[in-house]
């Protein structure tokens, strides 16, 4: 199974396909796409659009794995997040390839067997499971890889559960 | 100055059109998008994208107004609300139209005088102002059309609060 996982973000957004079966995961590719902050929001979305089909076209993955977000604390920094997300939604559904969400708890548990993880750890794990000679910098990377190799590990389970949410909405 | 007023939404999205000068405000068209809730949520933002396009073609405004979203207990309808903030966004830009954003209290203040007034007070005040046979149904038609008249009336001086928001970001 070939994902490709998206940490969604528009100052950064991460970016990383994975070829991957249960306790297996090989890297196809790693990236960050970013835009400036003081570009106008719409512009910032379009680029953002732009290349993640540049990314489905050229990897050709079998499902989007974008990170699940909470609102917290900053709603400034949620509502960018929801956004980025909405391209990611519009793009996936547009080359016609599903979507899925997980929690940063389902991923930092898939990586690091703990839920409750330091990001660093994820990093750490995410260069073993993957062979690499460098951790991917920065953080963004690394947890888009992580999110590709939760969901195919998790593999058709996933799936299913996210089949079986509420509105299916994230 | 003729103003598209989005009030974002999945399950309905309000769209009013309304030309207007300080005081004076004509209602060109009003209507809702809507999406079925058990529809793939890219489909959805697709379809909501294609819909809001062939509003700008057709009625060609100078501007987009949009309601600014803040998180609240409801964090899957802010997600939802912040998805479709996002296809205003990427639409009004392609299609170069500029973009701003009323709070809901500059809105209410705008049409009633109150930035407290109850939602049904917004809608008897639009539908006076814009001298409508009947109210405009449902509350997110009327919505759109509050926040057009917001911005029609606000005009330049608004423009030249959300320039200077910082990152300029909803």
């Amino acid at each position: 199974m070939r994902v490709l996982g998206v940490d969604p973000g528009l100052t950064r957004c991460g970016l990383g396909v994975v070829d991957g079966s249960a306790g297996r995961a090989r890297m196809i590719a790693v990236g960050v796409v970013r835009t400036p902050s003081d570009a106008e929001p719409g512009e910032r979305l379009a680029y953002l659009e732009t290349q993640l089909g540049e990314w489905l076209r050229r990897f050709s993955p079998d499902v989007v794995a974008v990170e699940r977000v909470f609102a917290d604390a900053n709603v400034a920094s949620v509502m960018t997040t929801a956004h980025a997300t909405a391209i990611a939604l519009l793009t996936a559904h547009k080359h016609g390839v599903p979507i899925v969400f997980h929690t940063p708890t389902e991923v930092k548990a898939a990586v690091t067997g703990s839920g409750r993880a330091e990001k660093a750890q994820v990093t750490t794990m995410v260069t073993k499971i993957l062979r690499l000679d460098e951790p991917p910098r920065p953080a963004d990377a690394a947890d888009a890889l992580a999110l590709a190799i939760c969901h195919a590990w998790r593999g058709s389970a996933a799936a299913r559960v996210a089949a079986l949410t509420p509105g299916g909405m994230p």
